[in-house]
């Protein structure tokens, strides 16, 4: 089981503007209350007037108030003084996570499989999606589904029910595991940075269809994928996760997409993992990721 | 020093339509003449009716005739039943090169280390430059200099004076090691498929200038670099070699050039010993690339 | 699903003494008898007087007799003069498996994982096991578990029902997914080069109990898995794949253990394909891996 | 050039006890005396009671005192309190090393190539050798050379004329650049935790003479190498970088080498840079090295 996973863990998020003092700040606050810092980790764009990112995590065994008061005190002592947006998660707290997905089912089954295993410390709450055909598979895993078709008519209507739904079970995110619809504004905008969508990747990029036919007409030696928050801009959102695989000219076009497939799983998991621990804090267009390895 | 250096070695590079009978016509010749087969290497699109690529590497120290007829008889006996298009060549006929560098010294130079240090089996002839920046790194690695100033309008003289000294040298082929302009169609035909450049990749590509500020900005995870053949369609000659760095929210823009410029030399290297070792058979827009490892 | 899951294919397994003529004689053989040679992959330990190693894959569609002739055909004309070891097999006929585990069910569950998504070219016909522990995972994916106590005095006994249930099921080969127990000669002889194992790899090597605890304790940079053959000399069979993850001081010996396992599963997955794939040969101590990336 | 080559930044490493407050206190400190602080990396083994590790990295241009008064304030106001072992360096105060090289020169010329790019942080004042082959390339690079010959007889007059050398120099650390000289605890004592080695490192590892033929003859899939810091216990120091390539049955011995040269030269190099940055703090056999990617 993930080492985050400890479940009297909290984890501090913060962004604010760069200033001396912000780290030593933090860090009296919680030492005050009662709370040992077991990893701290901070970015600053720029010492002089840049941004300045930092996660905490730390204990709450011991912590000298309750929770809620925790944060109305942090507040007020020290994220309004240094004028901090801010989070603060505990990580018994799983998010609660919609799965969607079409047809494709490798990243979807993946998702499944390590979370049944208790690789991912989320809890999948349901799985939507735009065709029947994999519900028998949510059902193994014991997983409410929902099917939803969307045409260019009913996706206003379709979204709608998406959205009662997401709001039924208390959704805080949603996994796209090769969810081929795209997402109207007002679903990106109601789970704003808590969307990831996976998606292959090449040197060079290739636009339009077929893309791994593209990438063996071109004979590419890598290929790859990329895990990003969803923005209203498509596949433009910050890049959470990339990797690649080497490949060669022995490839057929349909092996290249077996391979590919397989960096995305890997991609995506990982992404989830980061998003699921707290991680992660968006800077405008690009992300902090605050990974262990 | 490279295991594919030994200089009694030779290597032939074949391409026909794919029909049964050609591994065992052309290892059948070999043998017949006294060769003995030290790698064979083969590859096919598609067995009914694709296209056959082959590279066989041997000893020539038992050839009972000499290369030139060894060639007229093969062409005779083997190639021409097939409709073979196909190349001979031997290790100790280092290729000869020119190395064009504009301002950025780090691929030149690493391209002239290694060389230096033996691991490039190939001939670095000349250097040439339009500007006259690295003519003492040249001189330092005893590499003639030829400093050719393009503009706009002079961009034709200066061609022609390039080509005059290739054929002077008897330039085999050409390593863009960061040079900046673009070669008229008149030179890449001159040296078709036998020019390499290099050049930064990443997921996704960025256009325009300052890829990596670009890179920086958007959060990529990982950097990269191709290396390919030039064509006369900017940037998208067939790819010979590539590699990426992972990187992160932590390194500047400076930092990540520097990182890719690593990987850059690498790439570049690693796309020269292909080369070098008459590994590469182009197959249209795309290589096969017959590495060890 | 796999390239090399074409059912209409065969491999050819070949090792012999090196000497001109060997690739020539072999495809001309296939040529004549009308079986297109889609992958021909060969290695020389040395081209005077070495072993010589070669692998062809061929579709069986149009061949002129059927496959137990062929192989006579072929013993006499090809494999007898070069004083041929040589092996054929069917895609068809995949390799029937027993799968042994103790406890730790992260590689186990890999592997029936990835086989239940036809990731795996094999047929897992029974999983045995020296604890009951793992039954309802085998239950779950509908493979026979048997469970086999064993201790120091019945351990001849229990290898005697193992062997038992391995001819009632014809299996071809072991995988041993952490299976705790050493086998005996007799077992390792009956499965000559057929019984894969995968164990963890670090740098230095770690004797001795808890690894994972001494290269915590030592500060590792690097931890991986080895999969290899079992032979009489424990964990010192020729190995098949390897490979290693990135690790830092900020993880702690669960974590290292948790990445250690995902290497595991990775590493045994391509070994089982590698060799579901008749892409191994056993060369003495080490193997020659046909490896199509 | 890299990032930390900044010239007015200052580096702080500190071991003490966990315990809460430590990083308030060391950053009010840094904050209240004009110090900003631009990286900030920490480690601890356990918040209850385990060894708490933290690096800064700040800019010196508004410190409040000289950097004589800062040490001294900080080591009663801060250190003292929480009985720290701490290290303060100045970026501009380059390293002094002495490279030791026996006779193979990859790892040496790969150090010289790289320090005289401006890569490496440190300043190379002088090259010893137990053999005067390297001469001609030390001049090249324009660094002084001792030839220092070693036999059973001599070496505590060797190692007393080393030292010497060293104090005359002001050496701050050694870098064994395939010194085949094992040194002894003087020398190691004299230099405690500042004398880096480099050596090949193999899964399994391989003891005796001549580990890369035992390597090819096991037929091994990954070559690596480690560098560490020496100690009295012979390449057991504290690990600080490590690396691996693949490798396959195709390549000889002699091609198994030349990668792992490769490998022992992109691994030194990481080492000498992250120790020329002050990133690495020694946990008794291990190190913590703070790495920015």
């Amino acid at each position: 089981m993930s080492q985050s996973t400890n479940l009297s863990v909290a984890r501090l998020l913060i962004t604010c503007q760069d200033k001396p003092g912000i780290i030593a700040a933090v860090s009296a606050f919680l030492k005050n209350h009662g709370a040992n810092i077991t990893e701290l980790d901070q970015h600053s764009t720029d010492p002089e007037g840049g941004t300045f990112f930092m996660r905490l995590e730390f204990q709450t065994a011991h912590l000298d108030l309750p929770s809620e008061n925790l944060e109305k005190v942090f507040a007020e002592e020290v994220a309004r003084p240094f004028n901090m947006t801010w989070q603060l998660h505990y990580a018994k707290n799983l998010k609660k996570i919609a799965l969607l997905v079409s047809k494709h089912d490798h990243a979807f089954l993946e998702v499944l499989w390590r979370w049944s295993r208790g690789e991912l410390p989320i809890d999948i709450t349901c799985v939507i999606s735009n065709h029947p055909d994999l519900k028998p598979q949510a059902d193994h895993f014991k997983v409410p589904f929902y099917h939803i078709p969307v045409t260019e008519q009913t996706k206003p209507a379709a979204e709608t029910k998406m959205l009662d739904i997401c709001a039924q079970f208390k959704i805080d995110g949603i996994i796209l595991a090769r969810y081929m619809q795209i997402l109207s504004p007002k679903v990106v905008q109601a789970f704003s940075h808590r969307i990831i969508n996976i998606h292959h990747s090449f040197l060079p990029a290739f636009v339009g269809a077929n893309p791994y036919q593209q990438a063996y007409d071109k004979g590419v030696k890598l290929i790859g994928a990329t895990a990003h928050y969803v923005t209203e801009e498509l596949d433009m959102g910050p890049i959470i996760a990339q990797d690649v695989v080497r490949v060669t000219h022995r490839l057929t076009v349909e092996k290249l997409k077996e391979l590919g497939q397989n960096v995305e799983k890997t991609v995506l998991a990982r992404a989830i993992q980061s998003h699921a621990e707290d991680r992660i804090i968006i800077n405008g267009t690009k992300t902090i990721v605050f990974d262990l390895h």
